[in-house]
């Protein structure tokens, strides 16, 4: 009988784009931030047990995620840090900027300008976009807010790739359609209501009232 | 052979604390919004399909979440809304305000300070602290800085039930640790760090990059 030919050898095999998991990529950024520690700390290796630890889940579900990036470690040695933080960034696409649009600066948008974390993490608030022609015009520290309808020339000619809805709950669906119709398919949504987009769009939702209220349960609930 | 004694009829049972799995707990406040929403179309009676779909789950989801509350709804008429407003109010602890204390008040914590978000709900900003001595005195509209130092005291005299972290990630577990000495035992921790606190006290974490990174994922998968 005989064996099959043996595969060919590939010096440099493409990277495969393997689907990973939503709760896997969930905690792709838990992991970021434990190996930037790491690193602080003057680590070389790191292992499973010590990120397990840090990002709060247990060993055999770091070694799983680990291995949907192609990373395995070395037994009795652990993970190199230096090469899983480039391919976590690689994996994460933090080797660029994401340029962020705010769409509604009120109180919610104004806070978010001048955040200030979001520059220093690779999500440079390009544009700030709002409905109201009082505020157009206006200035939140060195940018000037624009008209909605300048979305699409924003996404053109300012690469911007996420919207950031910051506007009252009414009008977060709205917002959401013109984003979407402007050509950007990556939404954070801040406004306390449930918006829907087309397939192909991600969007992701902070909710502080949220937070709060599951916090007063358990108060409640000790006191 | 005897059967057992009937149950002594109770007028006015005391409510049972049952547990409730914290999955269940984290849908509460999104299922709170739907209801707000349905009784500001005007609507007295909601389906378990309704509700269903404005949070996102499906509708035996809905019926086994909301029967740890003991609401079952009605077949073919579904569950009265101002009845399962009030449920809701009281489970999540909503029938009075929780004052919030926001620590570190540099960017992020001004931007929370005048969020406005907090109060409309039930969480007013009583207090704002910091423990840079530059800082103590300033106004935030009108709540004056106080130091670090006054956390036992604010929670004493104004009743302070949950404490906001908005430091850099530097000095979070630092603050978590005054927080709970302080007597704080519902904390909501903003700096990108890992905070760990005792058994009994809660924690809630809102990290706004985790969000930024999880959508350039996508993005970078797209493009």
């Amino acid at each position: 009988m005989a064996l099959p030919p043996p595969l060919p050898a590939s010096p440099d095999p493409p990277r495969p784009r393997r689907r990973i998991p939503e709760a896997t990529v969930a905690r792709l950024p838990v992991y970021l931030r434990s190996l930037l520690e790491v690193e602080a700390e003057g680590q070389t290796t790191v292992s499973s047990e010590r990120l397990a630890e840090m990002a709060g889940v247990n060993a055999a579900k770091v070694r799983k995620d680990l291995s949907y990036l192609g990373s395995y470690g070395t037994r009795g040695v652990g993970y190199d840090v230096e090469y899983l933080l480039f391919q976590m960034n690689r994996e994460l696409g933090l080797t660029h900027d994401w340029p962020v649009v705010i769409v509604g600066i009120g109180n919610l948008g104004q806070a978010l300008a001048n955040y200030g974390g979001f520059g220093d993490r690779g999500f440079p608030v390009a544009a700030l976009v709002d409905a109201d022609p009082q505020r157009v015009g206006q200035k939140v520290g060195d940018i000037a807010i624009q008209d909605v309808d300048s979305l699409p020339a924003l996404v053109r000619d300012q690469g911007v790739a996420i919207g950031v809805i910051a506007t009252p709950a009414t009008a977060a669906q709205e917002v959401a359609d013109r984003l979407v119709s402007a050509g950007i398919s990556s939404i954070l949504n801040f406004a306390p209501a449930l918006v829907t987009v087309p397939a192909g769009v991600s969007l992701r939702k902070v909710d502080l009232a949220v937070e709060l209220q599951i916090l007063s349960f358990y108060q409640q609930r000790r006191t």
